[in-house]
């Protein structure tokens, strides 16, 4: 066992504590499917309990994922575990991950209780994890700023409950990688039953320091990190699964174990990731970045292209880069466009579902000669509104802009079972489309983000709109795309209100 | 001495090397002021021997910084030295910064040259640099990769001919933080002389480690990190600034040194070089992203705001998140307009050029009624094209885009000293203005990135686009803002072409 690293991927639950990074159910299926392609061992497909959209979202993953192990995240509580253990009955394998708060700051003032009610509350949690699974995971919240003495007994006494795997993670992201792997190894070396569980990390980036941190306690003994596929999670997010992987994979002339991953799915991942959110990744990020190997962005280098390995540590291939070129046009069928989304790991549900994404597919191609694997995810992502959420609609659009005069824009739309015109002006078309749009929602939204990117490179590329709205403290995303601008900001901003309409309350925890 | 941490900034040298952040010398002039306002130890202000631009830009920063060191970068060679040593000697403080290549691979491969023949042009350089500078640094170019007992050797050498610096490089991002440690530990341990100089590291972010490395290389004895604002740089780019300062700065109690920085100028670097590069920041990136200080997107979290202390470890005011709020609007005047300008750290060389910038500022307040910090740094740099630079304009346009209808594009460019109209409609009105300036331009440049951003929030704020054109291998970011998003996407096209139509060549050192 102590030679395999099993990566626990969180995108679905720390990720999507991001702010704006919320995901639909849909949304969470297709990445788990991929992140289950990419043989991630451990899918953390979110946190049942908090709210009734986590609670479908989990169970749909479990119902749908045959090669990974999906888990659950779940306070110390009954109704948590309860939860959990319900959404991940229908897994070939589950996972209820179980945590408490651990820190004397946190102990004090966010649970107000003492350290022997912590211990007791953590045991009572996994007696109730136990009657779904025997796959426990129980988590120290803030351990990286707990007593050590406090983690060893609460740690021992969870193990003899039946927790498996021993989760630590740097909450604040406030440890540096020497003294994070000081703790790990001290804890392995304490803690009575240690050889008995696999002992894992979650980590941080708020110091840049994620990645290095849990690779420092796999050499201190860890054998699961908890990662993220771009590094996404709260604030500077989590550790990267690609740079873990890679890093693990390329050196392994120091690092004692591997993992499961078939990196040709890294590049992939992140390109799914990154769209469904919205959250860009920089072009200087390490693997998954536009830049991250050179010859790949487009220029002819001499130095690089004589002899590769002399400034290459990795081929790109190996993450993927280069793999999603095939091109479709104007001439392609319907078997191939089928099969294509199902390479993307998209199923379709139904004929009329087929038929739709089918007739926008052909539509896209007339515009533009060739479309790639990133158009049809975005044609993907832009179907797969689900109806119930579809309340407001573009049926059709006009925008003029000219020097001297107000851009305006006119739009018709429709809103439930009504059509409605709606006509502005603006400081430019893309603003002129949002203020018609808000002469008929009224939504009283703010707008956070706005951005746009091409979505394959040529001048007739579509455009991927985000737009991030925010409306008494709940945020969400939308997306648009289109080979019009105007017209995709706008869909991108229909889609946003619709999310709005759409319920999604949660709550976050903070691992 | 030995207490204080030496930031050595490269975002104008390595950082531009990324494919499709060259700046122009009046962007790197702006960087630089920034730089100094930060108070980073030493800049490294470009490669003076790449090219007569580069040799400018050098010499322009060393005529203009008095508080950092400025350096240039030189192969260890007469001429690269030479124009090196011209280009610093206005500067306050100047230093050279020499390298040459100590793996057996490259010694071999690149340089073709004995590692006999290796360490007598090192010293010959330090030779050549003292006729300039007393301030020396000497590089081992992928010291990653080379044999301890070689790099010991060939340290000696320059410490007894002069070297007052000595960076270790990690050029290929191949290593990890306990091994590299050991390294650098080592060398400090063996080599003759190594108490008199100061020991620097040079990390790459290939593995995601280059931040990590640069702080176990500090735990070891090293008393330099060159870093960039942002972590750009050449595929994944270097150790960056911004975590390399915090994670000092917050974790005092583990590394023996802390740097000058004045860290509420980070975001405010962080900004402006996004926005002259065209380098997104993603919203995770550590202390820069959007979304690294959770409390500062917008969203009202109970358990942050409650007990600030439980989660965070670092404020967002000491990096400088949210210095930067004050808003200008129709009713400000000229004067309030060039102070304000001034802080920003932009100069304005003559009357003229400040009359003209003004008059663009009132025009953009009245399409926009509050203008902030983030709209006049776009103001500028849409203003900053130098003259000789600007083949194209764009006069005026118009553009048309209708459901069921081809949207077109009709602009009036000026080009040299003629006016020409041109027309085209295309698969969006981004896509027909392109078109248009083609036929024209006819420049046979292929479109590699198209993205845009808001660059303040609401729906009235301005869009950034940025448009990286390619061309026979060289690549160019132009930008353009505006509120209305296709005429910001044109003035980004002509922005490139113009810069393709200047000459930069130059040659690109991987240290």
């Amino acid at each position: 066992m102590n030679d395999q690293l099993i990566i626990f991927d969180t995108t679905l639950r720390d990720g999507e504590q991001s702010p704006g990074a919320s995901m639909t159910r849909d949304e969470k299926l297709r990445i788990a499917r991929q992140l289950e392609r990419m043989r991630v061992d451990v899918i953390e497909a979110g946190f049942a309990a908090a709210s009734n959209g986590d609670f479908d979202a989990v169970k749909a993953i479990a119902e749908t994922i045959k090669e990974s192990t999906v888990c659950s995240l779940a306070r110390a509580n009954e109704n948590d575990i309860r939860r959990a253990g319900e959404a991940i009955t229908p897994a070939a394998s589950g996972r209820i991950h179980t945590f408490i708060a651990t820190s004397p700051i946190h102990m004090e003032k966010k649970l107000r209780m003492s350290p022997d009610q912590v211990v007791a509350q953590a045991v009572k949690a996994i007696g109730w994890a136990r009657e779904y699974t025997d796959d426990i995971e129980f988590s120290a919240e803030d351990a990286g700023r707990s007593e050590l003495d406090f983690l060893c007994r609460i740690f021992e006494a969870v193990i003899k409950a039946g927790a498996k795997t021993i989760n630590v993670p740097d909450t604040v992201g406030y440890n540096v990688p020497g003294q994070f792997a000081d703790t790990i190894g001290k804890l392995i070396a304490r803690v009575p039953g240690a050889d008995k569980v696999v002992w894992s990390v979650h980590c941080h980036n708020d110091l840049g320091l994620a990645v290095a941190n849990s690779l420092a306690a796999v050499q201190a003994g860890a054998r699961q990190i908890e990662c993220t596929v771009n590094g996404l999670g709260e604030r500077a997010g989590n550790a990267s699964l690609e740079e873990v992987v890679m890093a693990v994979r390329t050196r392994r002339d120091i690092f004692p174990c591997d993992t499961r991953i078939d990196t040709t799915q890294i590049v992939p991942a992140s390109k799914l990731v990154s769209g469904i959110t919205g959250f860009p990744v920089q072009p200087n990020k390490a693997i998954v970045g536009a830049n991250a190997f050179a010859h790949e962005s487009g220029i002819h280098q001499d130095g690089v292209l004589k002899h590769r390995e002399t400034y290459e540590i990795m081929r790109a291939e190996d993450v993927g880069w280069g793999a999603n070129k095939l091109v479709m046009g104007k001439h392609s069928g319907r078997n191939a466009f089928r099969s294509r989304l199902l390479e993307l790991g998209v199923v379709i549900e139904s004929e009329a579902h087929l038929n739709q994404a089918f007739a926008r597919f052909k539509e896209l191609a007339d515009k533009k000669h060739e479309v790639f694997d990133e158009d049809l995810q975005a044609l993907i992502s832009d179907e797969a509104v689900t109806p119930e959420l579809e309340h407001y609609r573009l049926i059709s659009s006009s925008f003029r802009s000219e020097t001297g005069e107000t851009p305006s824009a006119a739009l018709t739309l429709s809103m439930g079972d009504q059509e409605t015109r709606a006509e502005a002006t603006g400081s430019g078309p893309v603003d002129a489309a949002f203020k018609a749009i808000e002469t008929v929602a009224k939504s009283g939204t703010q707008l956070l983000l706005y951005s746009v990117n091409a979505i394959t490179t040529g001048t007739d590329a579509q455009g991927e709109v985000t737009v991030r709205l925010a409306r008494d403290g709940k945020i969400v995303n939308g997306q648009g795309a289109d080979t019009d601008i105007i017209v995709a900001s706008a869909k991108a901003y229909l889609n946003a209100l619709n999310k709005l309409h759409g319920k999604f309350e949660k709550l976050n925890p903070q691992v």
